[in-house]
């Protein structure tokens, strides 16, 4: 096996026995037919059960939205192209000519999958507990010293600063219903961009915690539109 | 413990060393404060990685656009609901007395959760492998016999087909650039649904290539919003 390789395998903390897997982990589809594609649709799923694992033992007090929110921001893009660069893989990656001289083993996305692919091979090799302990290792100090609920922003305060980096109106709040008995009352909260045609739901037992919610989920839709989209439903 | 958790032991196929995980997971959010919702955080993954394991094994010559539509459809609310009544779920879910009257213990989105909900405790009580079994077990048949691929509608057919069953027009293809030698070109077509201001784009060895992957982007992009804003838009 490759020096470099070897050197990895010290960086993830894993030896493997099939290192055929780790290679094709490392393979951009420009490089050729054994390429990690595959391994990356599984190992988004081992990477986001190495992450929710992690969660759930650190933040034991938190509730699910916070630790859902947390994981959301663990698994973006920019994370995994950070510890993928932690872990050297510019190095490591295999990519066709064309694709090399264009930058390619710089470029975010090819990173972000190869690291998905890595704990994909780690998975299929070793199980499961490699790719908790490499997760660990990535994400672990990120989160030390941390609170789930720090990684919150007041939503409606996140939503706002949001709309407003567009440069587009505040959103509007509308109670859409009071639901059960006056000590036990539920709020129904409709929140509404209208710019971008978005809106949604949440409820609560008070107006604010309804508003907070519903804050969440248009931002959780905002957050999930490509910039294509939000650039042409501007323009209509 | 219960005769009924008993029996429920038996159809999972995996009998619990901590009890307390099992009665957890079926303890909804409104019965009290022990409830499944951590426990949902931590089970759709394990969720997410089983069937993706299934299908990587089972689908081994498959590519992972096919394998990730699979794993969309299996991972869905309602499929989730069938499987969870299948495991009978309904008979031992924990709902406050308000919420067992309302139906509750009928309600697809709180038996759906329940079901993650065991399988996460599944996992933190045993691994990954008796959920693994536990995801073949319910999921298994619905994908023997077919291909990822034929779990594929020609995805412009298909776009069609969702808007007109919306009495929306029909998409919008134009080519937004063409890279490449004559001999190797890469097409980029834009796909437009104006009534709902989505786009989206997709590339590909020919023109029709990059329509249809133009297109499943946009369906994605349509399947993803909730019927609330998908109303909104229509609105405006």
């Amino acid at each position: 096996m490759e020096q470099r390789l070897v050197n990895l395998q010290e960086r993830i903390g894993y030896r493997f026995v099939r290192p055929e897997l780790l290679k094709r982990a490392l393979t951009h589809r420009s490089f050729g037919a054994d390429h990690n594609e595959r391994l990356e649709f599984l190992g988004d799923s081992v990477l986001s059960l190495s992450v929710s694992r992690l969660l759930f033992d650190r933040f034991a007090g938190s509730d699910e939205g916070d630790l859902t929110r947390v994981r959301a921001h663990l698994v973006r893009e920019d994370s995994l192209h950070k510890a993928a660069l932690v872990l050297g893989l510019p190095d490591v990656i295999r990519l066709s000519e064309g694709e090399a001289k264009a930058g390619g083993a710089q470029r975010a996305s090819i990173l972000a999958d190869a690291l998905e692919a890595l704990l994909g091979a780690m998975y299929l090799d070793g199980g499961t507990e490699p790719a908790n302990a490499l997760v660990q290792k990535l994400f672990g100090e990120m989160i030390t010293g941390t609170t789930a609920e720090s990684w919150r922003k007041d939503a409606k305060t996140e939503l706002q600063e949001w709309l407003q980096a567009r440069r587009l109106s505040v959103p509007t709040y509308r109670i859409a219903g009071v639901r059960g008995q006056a000590h036990a009352q539920t709020f129904d909260v409709a929140c509404d961009v209208p710019a971008l045609a978005v809106t949604d739901t949440g409820d609560g037992r008070s107006r604010r915690a309804a508003e907070q919610e519903a804050a969440r989920k248009v931002l959780l839709q905002l957050q999930a539109l490509p910039e294509s989209t939000i650039a042409a439903r501007l323009r209509d």
